[in-house]
């Protein structure tokens, strides 16, 4: 594990959201405007943030440990977010 | 199809994201701020926005013309944006 050279490129894909019970304005304002925009038998909005990450010169463990690093420094917040990670196809 | 009384919950995931070529600002500068924390390896940020849309009493092909109708009113450009559907399970 670790460096790898001439290995292909590692895409991980993070998916940050807020944990049921936190209130997001976002969603429920998209939801009100589509009743307002018309749309009909709507009845609840989620909303998810997904960022895929590429890494070159290391393999797919080590990016997936990347990718963690990534989420706990930036990405999102523990207090708020769940997070799912999953290595994706080249 | 259309009404349909006493089906599940309709799920339909919305992925909306910059085609290919348009600048993303954001996930430009979430590459520099990772990188600048520290993340090795790192080889470029791809952001998408997703939307799971619950729809009632519909059935599923209802749900997703609906979906395809939130798209189209709100959820997303089509001068810069490229939309993915799919049904998720209940």
């Amino acid at each position: 594990m670790g460096k790898a050279k001439g290995t292909p490129p590692r895409r991980v894909e993070v998916r940050v959201e807020l944990k049921p019970g936190v209130m997001d304005a976002e969603a429920l304002s998209t939801e009100k405007a589509l009743g307002l925009l018309g749309v009909k038998d709507l009845d609840g909005v989620h909303i998810a943030r997904v960022y895929e990450l590429t890494f070159t010169g290391i393999d797919a463990e080590a990016a997936m440990d990347r990718a963690r690093e990534c989420v706990e420094r930036l990405l999102a917040n523990p207090v708020i977010h769940q997070v799912s990670l999953r290595a994706l196809e080249h």
